[in-house]
């Protein structure tokens, strides 16, 4: 167990702040809520910009960049948007030493500033659609903030689409979520849930807001990515109609979907263990350090350029792979040090093996000497890797997913409720036919919030397990971050 | 000439805001002095970023994230820092809805905000050097904007980096002035000249700045990238200080240097013609365009099919290749249309290349009949569009380079050196060993800035164009941006 690391069963939280200071992903600035985010995870960072990235070019989208600053009477077009963002807001009233005239607000989500563009833009229905998405930085005001999860300012994208009709826009809101969901499942390894948000959890302003919902390692639910269907609430704020092939007026349909940081905080809980960060390697800055065993100089020798060997195959063939030739720590150290660091793979190089030509893998998914295989012919390294590596990938999907269905419980009525979510948690499935008020409810009385109606019911219809009225309608409730 | 672009010698400025219009590189936004990048513009950007991104890695650097708010007693701790840059302070009062009590500034450049954390970071010789990148937004509030050359905000990166010595600082400097200068020269085809600023011109907290300088096609410099040795001026207002190997308290040596979306700006201003943008291949969002050219629908068939086939060739083999099929534009339109948008080569697929199953390459950067390559066999297509990017990106830089020597002049009095940039503009090219003063009066008289005093001299020891004193130092002086 690492040292500096507080076990999960004791204390799920301080795990969390334990692992992400001891990994060196993030850290607290001298700026209230805001955090610096360090090398190691800027570069998780990078892997999921990276991987999400390259599936909106391949749906067709661009990226593009918007001002920072959005007039304060811009949100006040949008009603319930307005609403929704108000008491997040960070106002800059001063601007070159003098008042401003109109305050700026620090961005919080930029559908007011790029629907005011779009109606510039769109003029036909050959205009259209219009398939754009931003990486960008936002600030919302919180109060109480944690790495990752929630902070005051936060790194994402954020697509903005519009369309001729609501079937097209409907479909753009589901592409989305679907590219999330694969590539939350594919990437991260992670075996989120696609649903619905319930009208009191929707995005202020949306028609309708789809989300991707995880599971974390202690049960809780980490809302990943949400895409949502703004209908012509936003077109009308904004103006942004065509002319249609009938040459008559009409409004866009239009659609935002963003995904952020958090995502990073959401790798952290739903993969690692008490020795720290288990990182899927599609993401992993570092898919396989090299740690060299030597006793004495000719040792050290030997080993070092095997090692240097070996590291060179890999790069070669594109593993993310890094030679820890530390002479100030000993190898137990550093196996401590990347396991807490989640490094997929480890590669233990000798001079038994030296002599063998051969190393030993050891994969951070299995601990001990159930996860090392012995005498790997180094001339076979590149694929034995490779092979490891999607092996590790598939078992750390196929863990969560076993973890996500033992933790979700089907339940029947609201006793059963609260007595499940106080002695299990996790995720609850339940027939659903409650109003907004009853959510509330739910909340004050159990801390659990609706996370999405799932897209995929294969419960049938049954009766509320509040009310008790006949529904094909499941939610799933849960405590959430 | 194209239709909606001034000619450059009848308004350079004119002709630059009509190619960012036109080219859809920016847009106006409602916010003042904020621009919208817009797709085209962006991937322009994106290429940029890749291309330094790859260099910064390649030396060592790793990328991370700061907050984007900095306390403005932050500032106000280097006393020249804040004196530089109070007067452009955009400024967060109001958070959540309160007055705060401390005002946040919005980054206009994150030496305090990095500095501060790496005293938490740097404790003994050992911790050192700390190399990071950081690719952000920064906001300075200014008066006069003009799109990638000067806005409010703007994208950019800023490395930041600590050193035991100040032996290994200026070494770092040095070292990413050279890889400015290698991204500006290979990728972005411009020769720019390697320089340090005066004391007038240097960042504010510099001990010293150096410079990429490039010559814009009217003749006027624009600084494209700045690296800084910053000395021990950070590391003492911010307390960077470290246990050398004697266990002696010292402070660190720092550096910062950035590069930004004004790089846009200076390959538009660098390469263009009358005709709209011409885009080095390393960088250009499209390389080849493909134009159909049919007169019936037996043509059309054929000629789209053999299109498709040569788009799927050079995407095979990593080009990036864009096949313009719209029904409602002629061919003639099309040519026009990509030529202003910079593309280095088009691809011409007519019923008797088809035919011949050959096709016919044109090069942006000559115009008409000797530009194109005829009976260019589809077979061969891949080999041939590579060869000719290549040309072409040597191209765009050899004429920039005879362009850039044609404009520099070589005076030794004051007054040809008022005459020859009243009649000729361009780069001049002086012994120099003013003062400020005397820069801020040269100024005053001609607008004519000092740009840099070049890191290579051949000229040796002559005397100085103003004062007339023995010097071995020369300087550039020039119009700029």
């Amino acid at each position: 167990m690492a040292g500096n690391i507080t076990p999960q069963q004791e204390d799920f939280s301080r795990w969390y702040l334990d692992v992400i200071r001891e990994a060196e992903l993030a850290e607290n600035s001298p700026v209230r809520g805001s955090m610096v985010i360090r090398p190691y995870g800027y570069e998780l960072w990078e892997g999921i910009r990276g991987g999400l990235d390259r599936r909106f070019k391949a749906t067709g989208h661009k990226n593009a960049y918007f001002p920072l600053f959005i007039p304060m009477s811009f949100l006040q077009r949008e009603a319930e948007h307005v609403e929704g963002f108000a008491p997040e807001l960070a106002v800059v009233t001063i601007g070159g030493g003098k008042e401003l005239e109109e305050p700026l607000v620090v961005r919080p989500t930029s559908e007011t500033i790029i629907g005011h563009m779009y109606s510039r833009w769109v003029q036909s229905y050959r205009d259209l659609p219009i398939l754009i998405n931003q990486w960008a930085n936002v600030v919302r005001w919180e109060m109480r903030t944690r790495p990752f999860l929630r902070t005051m300012e936060f790194l994402w994208q954020e697509g903005h689409t519009a369309h001729a009709t609501a079937e097209e826009a409907m479909e753009e809101t589901l592409r989305m979520l679907d590219v999330y969901a694969d590539f939350a499942i594919r990437d991260a390894a992670i075996p989120v849930i696609k649903g619905v948000k319930s009208d009191r959890e929707k995005f202020a302003g949306a028609v309708a807001s789809y989300t991707i919902e995880a599971m974390m390692a202690n049960g809780w639910a980490l809302q990943s990515g949400t895409s949502h269907y703004l209908g012509e609430n936003f077109a009308r704020a904004f103006d942004i109609t065509y002319l249609d092939e009938n040459n008559e007026m009409r409004y866009c349909h239009t659609t935002s979907w963003g995904l952020s940081t958090r995502m990073v905080g959401a790798v952290v809980m739903a993969h690692g263990d008490d020795q720290g960060l288990r990182l899927p390697p599609v993401l992993a800055p570092i898919q396989a350090v090299i740690v060299p065993i030597w006793r004495d100089d000719a040792q050290r020798a030997a080993v070092l350029e095997m090692a240097a060997r070996v590291e060179a195959m890999l790069q070669g063939a594109g593993v993310r792979v890094h030679l820890d030739a530390r002479e100030d720590q000993t190898p137990g150290f550093k196996y401590n040090d990347w396991e807490m660091r989640g490094v997929p793979v480890r590669i233990e190089i000798g001079p038994r093996d030296v002599a063998n030509d051969a190393v030993v893998l050891a994969r951070r998914d299995r601990p001990g000497r159930e996860g090392k295989t012995f005498g790997v012919p180094s001339a076979g390294v590149v694929e034995a890797v490779r092979a490891l590596l999607d092996e590790v990938q598939a078992s750390l999907l196929e863990q969560a997913t076993v973890a996500r269905e033992a933790n979700t419980h089907r339940v029947e009525d609201y006793d059963t409720f609260r007595q499940v979510l106080d002695e299990q948690g996790g995720f609850i499935r339940v027939h659903w036919a409650g109003t907004s008020e009853d959510e509330a409810r739910i909340q004050d009385e159990t801390r659990a919030t609706l996370r999405c109606l799932p897209l995929d019911v294969p419960e049938g219809e049954g009766r509320c397990f509040l009310t008790g009225a006949k529904t094909d309608k499941v939610a799933i409730f849960a405590r959430a971050y």
